[in-house]
């Protein structure tokens, strides 16, 4: 048997470390034959561009210690089957040619469009070759599954970055007002982390989730009152807040996707010019941007150990005779801290967002509830060990 | 004996490390009776508002983990006694009346010009009080010392960030111009070191130092020939860069601080928006910002020692009897790394940049020569540990 693996969408600062957990463990099984990977996802599939584990079996070890997607990713929307049959038939062409029997797709919503899209022509055309989504996402917003690899980590970083950032902010007697903008897109997970930071008293004075409208006039009243009692004021904020009519608010040029989403960011630059003007205080923007995705050289221990079960369990329910599924973690329990790894069907998760419970978020009080940092602990907890030579960090290369 | 200790400019991961540094030391000297510090450096003392080391004792320990200015610093430039003798004597109410005999300032080349201020006023009229200098500037750029505590984990940090950014911009088939910028005023040492990212395989394509007169038009070419030849480009970019009129290439407006420098920042900005119009390509522009200073989750191990040590050796070159010094670092050998404390006249160092040797940069490649690597290496090695608790760091609060 032969399996194809293929990453797709935004990097994590642990999905390698998925394909890491997939491919050691397709190594270890008897049956399998072949381990490919696609080169850009689905695209490599698509333009017959594959690797061959042999090409790099020896450097396996470092793919867990690597940030970004080591095989390449792609952002690529699959047409329909029934309006468009063309790829599909290439697609197979390439499959048949390599006698690929499970295709392991790795990433988030959008990634498990492609992958139910493919696997439903599979089912419908009675193709035997099964598909198994593993799930990767800094943004935490696929249903069906508690958590997802790349949240844990990414969440580290930012409570982390948030806390050393808020320490800079208040050395001097007369501070600036200071943005934090923050991934996610239309879920809070990310930023509703710097409440965390706040818990340890180093954290943001103001939060500004996607998930609650936001009505720039308080906001502007509230920044102006903390400056005017602290001289210091911080704030972070998530890249997908929107007004109340459900606009985002950000100064980006309204550039889309191939998947329709608005390319966001820019709205730290944009509350900073919008302060500065409006209110005449000082103002620091700061873009936490890509580093918070491939911070390899902070991460979660739990997120690391449980993006390489997705990827090894996604083996193990693809060799039971499973398809058409994505691999689920379950908590059973927080303390201690115990998961159990499940599937869901595709149609479940393709294209759908999670974002954070209204049960979880305390808007009296503009904070979290506990409920959140019971959630949230185990998830960035433990430091992952990463390998350095001479200050460096070794990675993996293709 | 009474010690008082102060904070100033911008801070660092380890300028706390200097302070445990020399409050570890003297309070284990039987002669120094008590330890006050500034709050928020020379303004604290000004203004009688010291904290004693018995508010924060307990905690101490925690000092070392904790990055920023811990008591608060300040910007604040001190004009000369001959001009204005004012503040000098109120200064020297504040010392009268708690009894200090010693004066340690903690800071670069601006706090090193208020410590030689005072120091000659108090030389000039005969007071016996004496002042030392503690080196701090993630710069580097201070002069009569090898390097200056906090570079060398600023440069860990943007090394392992370079390398992190530049996997991230590389994962999909069609990739972006990527400006990442850097810190570090009018010289080059902390962009330079994102050439020990290029070294490990991930690293920039362009580099500009504020050491190298940047040529607008030959970089928007290289730029150009890097994308058609790529589909990516990595640059970094000195927020110190200047064009070959001595011009700063930044979109701030000119806002000055105290002491005439002008506030930078932007030209990652600026590049992007003339990047995108001029070649129609599309660009992400990374700003490190403050974590590049406050990133205590990546410490170099050497770094946090000699920050503590010239703390520690500050307090024994004054209890020594020397005044108007500072502490610097003498580099012994590189194989096995090795240093000395030494110390140098005020005079030399207040007000003067040290800016990376000529003989370092291979102008001719566009790269750094190997002197520069071997200079680097000892200063990035080792990996400070932290302390976490469930996830996140414990840091010292007064």
């Amino acid at each position: 048997m032969n399996i194809l693996y293929g990453q797709s969408g935004g990097p994590s600062s642990v999905i390698n470390a998925s394909a890491y957990g997939l491919i050691n463990a397709a190594l270890n099984r008897e049956e399998i034959n072949h381990i490919y990977v696609m080169k850009h996802g689905i695209k490599g599939a698509l333009e017959n561009n594959l690797y061959h584990i042999d090409e790099f079996k020896e450097s396996l070890g470092l793919l867990e210690n690597t940030p970004g997607s080591a095989f390449g990713s792609v952002r690529f929307k699959l047409s329909d089957y029934k309006t468009d049959e063309t790829p599909y038939k290439k697609l197979l062409d390439v499959l048949k040619q390599y006698n690929i029997d499970y295709i392991f797709y790795n990433g988030g919503n959008d990634s498990m469009d492609t992958c139910l899209k493919i696997g439903t022509y599979f089912n419908d055309k009675n193709i035997p070759i099964k598909v198994m989504g593993i799930p990767k996402t800094i943004d935490n917003d696929l249903p069906e599954t508690d958590h997802t690899p790349g949240f844990g980590s990414a969440a580290k970083f930012i409570i982390n970055t948030v806390m050393q950032v808020a320490i800079d902010a208040t050395i001097y007697p007369q501070g600036k007002v200071t943005i934090i903008e923050v991934m996610g897109r239309n879920a809070g997970w990310l930023t509703a982390a710097s409440y965390f930071a706040k818990k340890q008293g180093f954290g943001p004075d103001l939060v500004y989730l996607p998930e609650v409208p936001v009505d720039i006039n308080k906001l502007l009243d509230s920044v102006k009152d903390i400056y005017q009692t602290k001289q210091n004021c911080l704030i972070v904020v998530s890249e997908g807040i929107k007004d109340a009519r459900g606009d985002l608010i950000t100064n980006t040029t309204k550039n889309t996707d191939q998947f329709g989403h608005t390319q966001l960011g820019g709205v730290s630059y944009h509350l900073s010019h919008l302060i500065k003007k409006t209110l005449g205080l000082p103002t620091r923007a700061i873009e936490l941007n890509t580093p918070q995705r491939s911070a390899s050289y902070i991460r979660s221990k739990t997120d690391v150990k449980e993006a390489k079960m997705v990827g090894q369990k996604a083996l193990d329910f693809a060799l039971k005779g499973e398809t058409n599924k994505m691999v689920t973690i379950k908590r059973l329990s927080n303390t201690p801290y115990q998961v159990a790894y499940e599937t869901s069907h595709l149609k479940h998760i393709a294209n759908k967002e999670a974002k954070i419970p209204k049960s979880m978020i305390d808007f009296k009080n503009n904070t979290m509830k506990q409920a959140f940092f019971d959630y949230l602990t185990p998830l960035i907890s433990g430091e992952q060990k990463q390998q350095y030579k001479n200050g460096v960090q070794t990675f993996f290369k293709l």
